[in-house]
């Protein structure tokens, strides 16, 4: 077994050796550039450990890693263009820098280019499985980000609405990565599965975690201001279930801060926390996200494996999972 | 072998009967109404034309028939966005009736689509040829899409960038519809390759009678206006063949004429015309577009099949770069 480090190493490796050098340089600059952004890799990551569960060299399978990273790059450089975000990692996105047409471009040739290392898998024998789960995945990304693009011009958004957003914008890619990573490493499509639920179910509660620490966070560890969703007016677990439990009263506040913009960010943080902590939903939303959590780690538990093969991925999902605030 | 007219029969039925009709509609919508537009449908049915040489039923060729009419209409809705084009095909475009964000997520749920019905193939074995023959294709399209962007900025380019960026942009799609067509058929990678310079070669032909039409075309016969590329200063083959021969005064005029927007279309028309007239470019255009049908025509007959099975993509093929003008 690799631990999270060597395998990180490894991929880094591999993307440093597979750049977009080629011509033509206004489209291939702006696939580099976002890559070049790094981020934490790990959806690539968890693909590597579930193969390594299976395989002890993880060589054959980075291009497959490589892919997945590349996909959730794409899917970050369009997302970027039509939320018209600003930044990325802290710095310009792609078409702010490049502008609108290469973004679309590059990250067309992006997603291509996916399917171009997906269908580097050694043992073609696995392809078709592996493209039915990926193209998926894929699918229902696509699907998340309408559905979230769709709440936002929707006046009632139900949780059960929400957490289906997520698990298809966010969480199915951190199950598919695994359950390929598993499968071409030869595992059962018993294991296969259990990961890709595992996988789902991390993501959900990654995500509410993330609206958790969006609000209550520790600016310092939690790596950005908090209040950015609040004064985004953004439908977050938090929001909507203070509106489920809210009286009229509460539920006309909330809705009167959440329908404009507003100069004074400071005092409507204030008053939409208030709102939150008036109906406890920060214990709500810790309360589901340990369910998520408890979900994820009984179907890791379950896998055929040794325990001490699902020892690196046991650790990277806890660490991720428990992000101070 | 099926006759053009049954070939597009069944292709008609199997769209007909795979309509994008599910959840979120604000993502599957605009793929539905970009298909409705309709078109000739040439790339799925040279496809169909290859595989029907080498096999009688094509039933099981036509998910991949629609992977290739899918990729088309994606690459089409993300160009008319950079090109903030406001008709396709006589209708409003996606971007313009359901918003750029609309046109180009759904762009990009297309073209994952376009690999789930390449994955439909039935034979497995072929799989991966495939699709290392279609993402070369899907590579090459958006480098020509790119190349194409870049003209407009470009101050010189030559007639070979220029037949460079038409077969990227173009030809390869002709070619890999072809190719993929004859290789599922069961074809021989040496028939395949022919068949894919064929189209190649074809695709290069039609783009410069395209170029020719554009400009010296029947309005009637031709199904749109004249003088749209002098209009809107595209470097065509016309413009760069002028370039090439006229003396200073000659492209000095050429380079002012497509320096500006005007108002008097008529006049500007008339006036570049008279430069093409000058120097015979038309005469070229139809001497390099009969090149390359000659060359066409080589490979197709060069195939090892009897040549009653080649008689109805040489039929297509001759009425696509025998339009009147």
């Amino acid at each position: 077994m690799l631990a999270v480090q060597e395998l990180h190493q490894l991929l880094g490796e591999y993307i440093q050796g597979h750049q977009f050098s080629n011509a033509p340089r206004a489209l291939y600059e702006p696939v580099d550039y976002i890559l070049s952004l790094g981020g934490k890799r790990v959806r690539p990551g968890l693909l590597l450990m579930a193969y390594n569960m299976y395989q002890e060299d993880v060589t054959d399978a980075l291009p497959a890693a490589f892919a997945i990273e590349l996909f959730h790059n794409f899917s970050l450089l369009h997302d970027d263009i039509m939320d018209e975000a600003p930044l990325r990692r802290g710095k310009e996105t792609v078409h702010m820098k490049y502008g609108t047409n290469s973004g679309i471009l590059s990250g067309d040739v992006m997603l291509i280019y996916v399917y171009k290392y997906l269908n580097m898998i050694k043992d073609k024998s696995h392809l078709d499985r592996v493209l039915s789960i990926f193209n998926q995945v894929a699918i229902d990304v696509c699907e998340g980000q309408q559905y979230d693009m769709n709440f936002e011009e929707q006046r009632k958004v139900s949780i059960e609405e929400y957490l289906k957003m997520i698990e298809l914008k966010t969480a199915v890619l951190l199950g598919g990565a695994l359950q390929i990573g598993a499968l071409i490493g030869g595992s059962s499509e018993e294991d296969a599965q259990l990961l890709y639920d595992f996988g789902r179910y991390v993501g959900i509660a990654f995500q509410l975690q993330d609206d958790i620490l969006d609000t209550y966070g520790d600016p310092e560890k939690f790596g950005k201001k908090t209040g950015g969703d609040i004064v985004q007016n953004k439908k977050t677990y938090l929001v909507l279930k203070t509106l489920e439990l809210a009286d009229e009263d509460g539920k006309n506040s909330l809705n009167a801060l959440m329908s404009v913009e507003t100069k004074d960010e400071v005092s409507k943080i204030a008053q939409v926390k208030a709102l939150f902590d008036k109906y406890q939903v920060l214990q709500h939303a810790e309360t589901l996200k340990m369910t998520y959590q408890k979900k994820a780690f009984e179907k890791l538990n379950a896998l055929s494996v040794k325990k001490d093969k699902t020892q690196v991925i046991n650790d990277l999902a806890t660490d991720l999972l428990s992000r101070e605030f």
